[in-house]
């Protein structure tokens, strides 16, 4: 993770060979997304998609399990390879559809409301991990139902030295049980504010934090937008600035491709100090800020690692200050 | 600004006569509060109040320009006095009684309905500055009506170094025009993120500050509560950090009081580089953490260098990250 000297070429995978494996489950889909600025039709969207593009530039070691039907676009799948995913724990479902989603988001990009969610192909998914996949040193569940989330990790042969978790308040409404069974055996979670609320039942977030920590996770990592987001870990506080944007194109995926690079950038590095985990939450926030620029996963497909960098360097030009 | 060591003395206030005089321009005034915590009734507040405390760490050249009844609390003159504060220009009306403001916060404390405003003494503020105010070199125009923010500007002999102005919706809702006029006219201006969208027509914080700019000031503060605040100067971003504080007992004041804090530090350093002035963010954050721990201005009665400046550490230690 050096900079040789301005625009030298930058390396974000380590060149040695200490990148651990990364697992990583979600779902894999289609939506449909309307914004104030534009409309996409049918573009690749997902969690798990979200997570691998962004991990895969930190890392090439990824195992991706997911679901789609026949309609899902070979090129796609061949693009995640290209990237260094393993793609053998991506169930093709024929005769089915993918998963897919619309949604439209209001004026202040905060809000948006559901117009569908068509299972298809996740109502009946039951991961079967590959053997290949069961030693997995690191895990990211993405969000998808705690009781998939869990089947995940019921088969993992190994306990993985890194378990993060990413969810959202649907679960929380309709399967708490299940997703505190989830929760209580993650090391990481990755939540928003309103959620964070929700799951603990405390408004100040310090205080929610502690409440998720005594569920399960030590590291506790609440995204807040525009805002930035907060890691949690053992009484210590990071506060990571978040970009101020001129323009947000499109915040869908922003929460996934966060976890994936937060995810990745560990993975790659095998270092999960605090100051570690700090860098490895500005990578996934960075990852978050090129996401939003664009629909679907356009701009995740294109970046340079000098691109990744340098953006990375403003998050820290932007909350430099000492006394 | 030196810790000669760990819990050593510190001095906020500069050792030398560089501090500029400082005059600041606000109510002084009584508010009925309610919180989910407690009601405080009747006790003491207004913007020149909390501003003047809070400034009163960093500089102890301070003239204060505002209006009371005789229901004023000779004592609560007294203790500004004590602090440095001069108050000649403190209008004092006989038979009349002093502004008060009574108001609840929602269980959210992010909002509040306003209960009671009587304006008494401040429906004919006719704001006369003493000859020995006219020339102070840095200018803190509190909330108040844009009109007697003009005023107090047309009444300075020499253009202060530095001329900061607090505002808020309510007079961009019914005095606009007046506040432009003082916009135009300021070096910097605070306003939170909701204001800052009203006052711009943009959404994007960042679009808002470059719009603002164009109104006038060079350097827009943005204001964002528990999440902080954003400094736009010339091109350049600062993203302070909050402190995730397990309880808000009462916000009332807390963002005159982070004016306060920054305006009375830049006078007492006499520097405006932009790292000076992220420093001021950082300590104009820190008075604001203090206020919101107890009703009224009982916490900024009584802080030791030591605390502010360990606090103000707390800011840094939360917000350092390097790549």
């Amino acid at each position: 993770m050096k900079t040789e000297g301005c625009n030298k070429f930058v390396h974000l995978q380590p060149q040695n060979n200490n990148t651990m494996s990364l697992l990583t489950v979600g779902t894999v889909a289609f939506d449909t997304i309307e914004t104030p600025y534009g409309k996409a039709e049918r573009v690749v969207g997902g969690a798990c998609t979200y997570i691998s593009w962004a991990a895969s530039y930190f890392t090439d070691k990824i195992n991706l399990v997911s679901i789609v039907g026949d309609d899902f676009p070979q090129e796609e799948i061949k693009a995640l390879h290209q990237r260094g995913v393993n793609t053998d724990g991506l169930e093709i479902v024929e005769g089915k559809k993918s998963f897919f989603w619309a949604g439209k988001y209001h004026d202040n990009m905060n809000q948006r409301d559901t117009i569908t969610t068509d299972l298809n192909v996740l109502a009946d998914f039951d991961p079967q991990l590959p053997n290949s996949y069961k030693e997995s040193e690191f895990l990211m569940l993405g969000n998808l139902t705690p009781e998939i989330q869990l089947q995940v990790l019921n088969q993992m042969k190994t306990r993985p030295k890194l378990v993060v978790m990413d969810t959202m308040n649907f679960w929380m409404d309709i399967a708490l049980d299940a997703l505190h069974k989830v929760i209580s055996r993650v090391d990481v979670i990755t939540i928003n504010d309103e959620e964070a609320r929700q799951l603990s039942g405390e408004h100040a977030l310090v205080t929610a934090a502690e409440k998720i920590h005594q569920m399960g996770p030590k590291i506790v990592i609440i995204k807040k937008g525009e805002h930035g987001a907060l890691l949690f870990n053992e009484g210590r506080i990071f506060s990571a600035p978040a970009l101020p944007l001129a323009r947000v194109f499109d915040p869908t995926g922003a929460g996934d491709t966060f976890a994936g690079g937060f995810i990745g950038f560990l993975a790659g590095q095998d270092d999960l100090s605090f100051d570690n985990l700090k860098r490895a939450i500005i990578y996934g926030s960075t990852m978050a800020s090129f996401c939003v620029e664009e629909f679907s996963i356009e701009k995740l497909k294109n970046l340079t690692e000098q691109e990744i960098h340098n953006r990375a360097e403003k998050f820290i030009e932007i909350s430099r200050v000492s006394l």
